[in-house]
């Protein structure tokens, strides 16, 4: 079936937000087989979006919107979907019983703007929100369908994956199934070149790279009539991927780095406690975010200052004065006292200049991770070039995930 | 001038890139005054693109591209243009000549797809790339304008900024000056509401509210002749604004609470300690991402087991056992321990039950932020109702800067 996505916000147009919406619901809707032909986006203003899904209508039989169901004047999506589709709004029972209950328990008094929320096509099918307060419906007439779900990403994806994806599979014509394979250590030029043959020779499955903030993926996809036989030839050539590139992958589902390693530090029951100076929380952020990370995380430093890497880890005040805080000894003293103070199986630690600027001598992006565990320390150096603050970050919390997983041995499974 | 922005490309529409031109398009034209009226993608296909500039025609002015001047067969955005606005191509001679140069200091041969990409309208007005091989141009025919730039993010910024900005600003009319008021503890209905007298009686400065994951914002925009009268403007309307919801504002420059609240702890020579429970890391994480705060943040603590709270904080083991780890007597505990611990002005904590699940008889989103500070101690209770585990660790942190802002008393000044 061929669609569009149809993004609906002035703020796009302002420039104020990325469209991550089309990025996300072009892959997904890719996934389920449908062809996206287009990507549209018009502000608040009903004339110009009733023209754009007119004009849509055309070559497509379904648009796909997000954005301009909240509960604002300026929210237009379903009068105008309405007036194309001719349909009309009505109160929708579950909506505003739903509405209702938010309110409740926010102890907050109904506003005239939610029962506005409430209103839906008399046609449509009702998509519920259990994220936010606005539902998303799909409303067909004449062999053309728009589905409409909220803007803000967060709440758009859980109507996707719950509702929209499992109503729209109907219209599938075969099955997409997929693996995604997670790589860090090599870039994509290499790992394309290293994938060349099997690229090359791919009609289905078919392998794509992506490089993705100092990491890279591989997506694996295969269209069959059945999900066994898609699941089958997935299987198969993610086996001959990982015998060309498996150093290098880190989980063979799609998962995080922080999720793939935490998941088998509970599985080990392997204890683990972090400092952090240079990434400044995000490796602990990162861990606690797994899901029953409580049973191996004991606890995470964030040693700011000189002071508090003395005080809290037993810095030596001769490491930072001849070799400096952002140094391989003190990376490595770092993770030494955290063990001794915890006794966590793993104590890992991170230090060095993150930018944007740098840092007397040294460059942002320099900077230390340390390891310490029973009879194995090792200090890995990194250097970025970037000066880019979050970016150096970010990729030094993959470090650290990335020494964990070579100093236990950890390898996914297929 | 009306315009359009329209993004060629088919890896697009398949979710393999994020539309960044697009945004960074907008907000430069914006800033001219130009008036972004649509947002299209399609892909390499030239039937499907002739038929989209024809559509956007109808409406708009102007048509600014990105993507397909590459080298390659499906590389249309050319030939389509000149189709559209009755021209041809013929070979530009300095853009041959800048590929022969390009070519000979790569040490490589001119190949046929060289001669195509210096193939250009005879009428255009043609842009030079100075960080790739592809030129961009302007095209005109009866009042309609289009102008292709190439897509690759790093070439399209140097060609608009050294070429197309340069010579689109004989078009401009106006200038746009906008302020972005960040709002906390407010919901977007509630927000409109106080806001509707401004709201309703608007031309110019326009008002717009957006959710944004447990905050709001309000932008407020001006189009005038000159940047003066643009800002001038756009202050009295923020002032106005901020008359009726000031309380709830914490930055009237669009930026993060951790932004916000951390240049104020710099400026004012605060120092602060956190201590995270359920939160894990996130605030640390949050406020070291503010360049500079090495000044004011001296140690964070994630603080996760009940061990680590006592051997840590000394909260005391009778707290933990009577009312429990998730309490607002563990909250202020850890707060007050960490401030003896640290001499840091402002130590702030984080405790409760981040989800996806209850935990025993406390529900997902149960949780308490402490705040100890000479002479002045506090803990808010929190309840978001939800069970998704990174946002109500967000919002959390969210409710540790606003406490953090209030208990110092900082009010952004316009």
């Amino acid at each position: 079936m061929r669609c569009a996505i149809l993004t609906v916000g002035t703020e796009i147009l302002f420039g104020q937000i990325v469209n991550t919406n089309a990025a996300y619901l072009s892959r997904e809707l890719n996934l389920l087989g449908f062809d996206v032909m287009y990507h549209y986006t018009v502000g608040d203003n009903d004339g110009r979006l009733a023209e754009v899904i007119r004009t849509a209508f055309k070559d497509v039989d379904l648009i796909v919107t997000t954005g301009g169901l909240g509960p604002t004047e300026d929210d237009l999506t379903k009068e105008t979907a309405c007036a194309v589709l001719h349909d009309e709004l009505a109160v929708h029972a579950e909506s505003l019983a739903a509405l209702e209950r938010i309110a409740r328990l926010r102890g907050r008094k109904m506003t005239l703007n939610n029962y506005k929320q409430a209103m839906m096509p008399t046609r449509a099918v009702v998509f519920d929100n259990d994220a936010g307060s606005a539902p998303g419906f799909v409303l067909e007439d004449g062999g053309k369908s728009i589905l409409c779900m909220p803007g803000p990403p967060r709440e758009m994806h859980r109507m996707w994956e719950r509702r929209a994806k499992p109503y729209l599979l109907q219209f599938s014509t075969g099955v997409i199934h997929y693996r995604l394979l997670r790589y860090f250590g090599i870039g994509e030029s290499s790992l394309e070149t290293k994938l060349l043959p099997l690229i090359d020779a791919q009609t289905d499955p078919t392998l794509a790279t992506y490089a993705k903030e100092g990491e890279c993926n591989v997506r694996v996809a295969s269209k069959r009539e059945s999900p066994e036989e898609a699941k089958a030839a997935v299987d198969e050539m993610a086996r001959r991927v990982a015998a060309l590139t498996g150093e290098f992958i880190y989980s063979f589902d799609g998962e995080d780095y922080n999720l793939a390693v935490g998941k088998e530090l509970i599985r080990r029951g392997l204890t683990i406690s972090a400092c952090e100076s240079c990434t400044g929380g995000m490796f602990s952020e990162s861990l606690v975010s797994v899901p029953g990370i409580s049973a191996a995380f004991d606890r995470g430093l964030v040693t700011y200052t000189e002071k508090a890497k003395m005080e809290e880890l037993g810095v030596k005040p001769e490491t930072l004065e001849k070799y400096t805080a952002e140094s391989p000894e003190t990376a490595i003293e770092m993770a030494r006292g955290l063990r001794e103070k915890t006794g966590s199986a793993i104590c890992v630690s991170s230090t060095g200049v993150a930018g944007p600027g740098p840092y007397g001598d040294k460059p942002a992006g320099l900077m230390y991770v340390g390891i310490s565990m029973d009879g194995y320390e090792r200090v890995r150096e990194i250097r970025t070039n970037r000066d880019d603050r979050r970016w150096n970050r970010h990729y030094c919390v993959l470090c650290m995930f990335d020494e964990i997983r070579k100093a236990i041995g950890f390898s996914p499974e297929l």
